[in-house]
């Protein structure tokens, strides 16, 4: 990372250090309706990084508490149409109240079922970040995509055409990732080079990547390509650390979890690796 | 550790290496319907201290499994109606069985549903032992509290006088955890010191603490006082071995469950931090 | 282990290492439908070892992801009628494609439901191979068995009888784990003794050998006998391996995910340690 890069990042209007400051200081709550798969990896990535995650996904109380949380994170992962319901409870009273709202279309591409949710969700609830893989992205964005299951098999060259696409498309920010990440509004999109192949082989570091930008978004709920791009960031960084201290992917993920716990305000940027597409 | 603190212990009623001990001669099965969060976790914290345990919420098993099992443990973590209607009839076969039955009242005073469920449920069955945060613990003893999700945020003063007052409006053994823990009957009043702040790092600590509550009723199931007690014990001890084995969440996590399976009923009691309130 | 049962294991059919060769060269998508305690852990198992894993319930999906799959894994750790009346829509969806089915009937004969559904689905779907615990095989094959939640509690000695009267009754591949694994169509039978104790240690490490059983299914679909046995190998030497970096079962779990993702194409023969019954 040259200084000129840092130069650049600061200008493009990504200070992860000053984001991850306020987050440790102001704990917000981060609702989470998540998949079964991830619930603890999401709800521990939530806290190592200094916020605190809530799940709950019962219709009695997914509004009071999307009302009280400062983010409120949708991840379709392991869907029924009684999830998606409740997801749309929880994502309509975060809007009344102010809430920003992340969603993760996992899958989508690979059945109806998720593709109809996803849009369905994105029809009934307004969405600040939408973060998916190529394949999730392409599929919401109308074009043809290669998925198996929840993973991209498509070409992976630079995703920020898609992503520019996919946002105009929607309506909102989207971040997609891969080897590189990119985050658009639909008129200036970032490139985020931070991150490591490890995060590739641990089940949920995608949905990871959602949480953590649920974190973000709370302490910027009026800024979400920042917020977007700075959660990539902050994993990113976290993820080149962990890789330093494991032998393959079990290690890898436990040393995420530490890596994202000593994230330092004061050097994050330096490392970011940011730039416009 | 003084010799005069491990007499006080004994004088107390406080044996953990007696009751490690026949945890992990018996294998008692402890029968746990709790949230998705930290099935795997409490599962494998189970595993670790000695027991057995079992996972099951449908209305058409729980009440046989329940009456098999040594203990029952129910958590509300990410309740709806449906898994609390489970509870219910699982709690009540226990009741008639003489199973120990451990309620972890999760994020109650978050919302309406915990507050209510969780009412409806020490309405409905005989609670051995409540184990909770102060936020969570005010709240059922009928005191306001400041809780953030499932996040006790209010003053973290002496927890005695809430856990003896807790005790007596509900009837039953009330452990409130924290920098020191505090449970009573509601006559007797125990302090227990162990533990390490990185146990506030990883989601589900507490739930663990309430799955080890259920370890120790399963052996000690007219004595849940002192079941309480030294559950917080086993998992104060372990904490405070794993804080050494640790850099981060991600590692005092691991470090957590090769603590509790290496915990020696030899020398746990000479360790215990217990004192009368 | 010797050139002579090396020799051996080629003889009667495992070659562990071309299968793990073809699993990471094609990486087949692992469709599962499994318990809330472990889905991360099969999850990342099935990454580890090189394929791709996708969890999916819902009933307006799981067949079209089933037949996208190559192999399904249905377990029914944490069951509610709901979750078995998919399964049986994905296992008809991936028998009509020629998809083979593994079944984990955890904890058959611990309650009615149990046993009532693993029978159901036995009935309903064409299952390639059962794998689990000696009591559970024993309850399926009609004997009384001593099982203590999803732990089978009783004598373990030759599970090759048990494996061989089981297959012939269920009319599929039976896999019984224990010290020493059995698997039999119900004319060979193939003992495997590869393994750890630390393994049953740590929750769900049967599930994670139903689910690489899956995995090794996906690229031998016609030769579930071989597929099973080899499944067996590759867990058990992976569970050596971790063994050998870590101290309790928390950082033996974690070594088991950096040891199936080591594993060797070039040497898990060599240390296959299987053998005819």
């Amino acid at each position: 990372m040259t200084s000129e890069a840092d130069a650049h990042a600061a200008t493009v209007g990504v200070a992860a250090g000053d984001s991850l400051r306020r987050i440790r200081q102001s704990r917000p709550l981060v609702h989470q309706i998540t998949n079964f798969v991830v619930m603890n990896e999401t709800a521990n990535a939530t806290l190592a990084i200094g916020a605190l995650p809530v799940m709950a996904h019962a219709p009695e109380e997914v509004a009071e508490m999307a009302t009280v949380a400062r983010a409120l994170v949708l991840n379709i992962g392991t869907l029924t149409r009684e999830w998606v319901d409740s997801m749309i409870l929880a994502g309509r009273a975060a809007n009344a109240a102010g809430v920003p709202v992340v969603l993760d279309p996992v899958g989508v591409g690979s059945t109806m079922l998720r593709t109809d949710s996803a849009r369905l969700i994105l029809g009934r609830v307004s969405v600040a970040i939408v973060r998916g893989n190529a394949a999730e992205v392409a599929t919401l964005a109308g074009q043809s995509a290669d998925i198996r299951g929840v993973e991209s098999m498509g070409a992976t060259g630079d995703l920020s055409t898609l992503a520019c696409t996919a946002a105009r498309a929607l309506g909102c920010i989207v971040a997609v990732t891969g080897p590189v990440d990119a985050v658009s509004d639909g008129h200036s999109t970032l490139r985020v080079a931070n991150g490591h192949p490890m995060l590739a082989t641990v089940s949920g570091t995608g949905c990871i990547a959602s949480a953590i930008s649920g974190c973000f978004a709370a302490v910027n709920p009026t800024q979400p390509l920042r917020a977007a791009a700075e959660a990539l960031v902050a994993l990113g960084v976290a993820g080149e650390d962990a890789a330093e201290h494991s032998t393959g992917p079990g290690s890898f993920h436990v040393a995420l979890y530490d890596a994202l716990y000593a994230l330092s305000p004061d050097t994050i940027d330096r490392r970011a690796r940011v730039s416009t597409a």
